[in-house]
């Protein structure tokens, strides 16, 4: 397991829907955010790694939605890498409203290295390397 | 088991990413296009059921990203209603593309009624008793 | 001027503000859609023109904002080119509720024909010759 | 003139198109994150002015794409409201990205408020004398 430091978000007036909630398919926008931010820190920003012939695709995705966000509301991503492999990498998510605390939403988001002709490929070695490295 | 007629949406250029792809959140968006069109058909519009007071808002979601859709695909949304209970619908969805029928993405989200005060309530008796007349 | 037959858009839930509202930002979102609707019915679909190495390019878009659309309206979207140059082209727009032929928005928007390098380039002597064969 | 701080927008990977570049529609949006953290600035959270029973509804926006921006930029947003009347209110928008200082795009929106039966209304004291105590 690996946890980075929180990314803030700040709830845009287009995220939220009709009945003043954070409308629920931003949540699932909101992980990615967290992911990338996570994958900057640990590793190198997401473009590079595109840039060098990989991309790192979502295969599948599971989301509780416990309680509604809101307008403006600074919310918290906190991410952690989970679980890894040859080729998957497995995610999960807690987003928080700072204000009160308030746990909005959880997540889990699995992930697998692709090169650039769309086919799964192993994760780069430096990248697992490290993973194991800092893994606890 | 309820399942209604397919929706048919065509990917946007705003719905496709920088590798060509249909963007995985938005398979999200879509259940919920089509899930509305379920709602419509087997039912009535989901406007009058909230201008009756009550939402039916997502508790959780489950998504399988099977295969990438592109830009300009025509995707066939199929919608199921697959369980119920006092104030919880299960919908399951598989996303095709016409073209080729392959399969994009398959999920499922867990619903719950709630009131005007955002408090879970029952769903309401016509509406479970359609459901329990036309399940087979 | 060439008017194109309207492109229907049922507003998504996701595209409601809190007011209730259509969120100002989805209006150049639907241009879009209508726009990409008249090339497919007037020349071909946009795809096609990308996979041959072009690109038409946003350079320029003004908006109206007449009348608020609101969820589950269906809205026409009238595309009309009005004008075009070497690599220029100018699309009109007007945006009306179906169910009271209410107008919602009006716009414009300025594209520019690129090629692959990202540079301003011709339009394909096929869609000029197209344009001052219809227009009246 | 009033010129707030910059704001500051990292560009999301699902806030791009199939070329790479920041989808035209995405400046509008960033338009309103920029605005939003204007009127914070100058004035009061959108939010508290919403609780007291006035929105601030887009009546116009002109735009101009100059140069494309692309997935990880970070972009400054920099809102100048420009002019104001009884009930309108004109802010102006250059958004430029910080790594090269390349300006992207800039745009103009007419706004006007209205109360909470929808209809124009005149903007609060407080803040027309804000305005006008402020302008340079």
């Amino acid at each position: 397991m690996i946890a980075g430091p929180p990314s803030i978000i700040r709830v845009r007036y287009s995220d939220v829907d009709r009945m003043g909630f954070l409308y629920h398919v931003n949540y699932l926008e909101y992980f990615e955010v967290g992911r990338s931010d996570w994958i900057r820190w640990f590793w190198k920003p997401y473009l590079e790694i595109e840039n060098a012939g990989f991309a790192i695709v979502a295969i599948e995705a599971n989301i509780k939605f416990i309680s509604p966000g809101g307008y403006d509301d600074q919310i918290s991503v906190d991410v952690t890498a989970v679980e890894w492999g040859k080729s998957r990498l497995i995610f999960e998510y807690r987003l928080t409203r700072i204000s009160d605390q308030k746990l909005l939403c959880e997540g889990r988001t699995t992930h697998c290295f692709i090169d650039t002709t769309g086919k799964p490929t192993k994760m780069p070695d430096e990248f697992r390397e490290l993973l194991n490295h800092h893994s606890h």
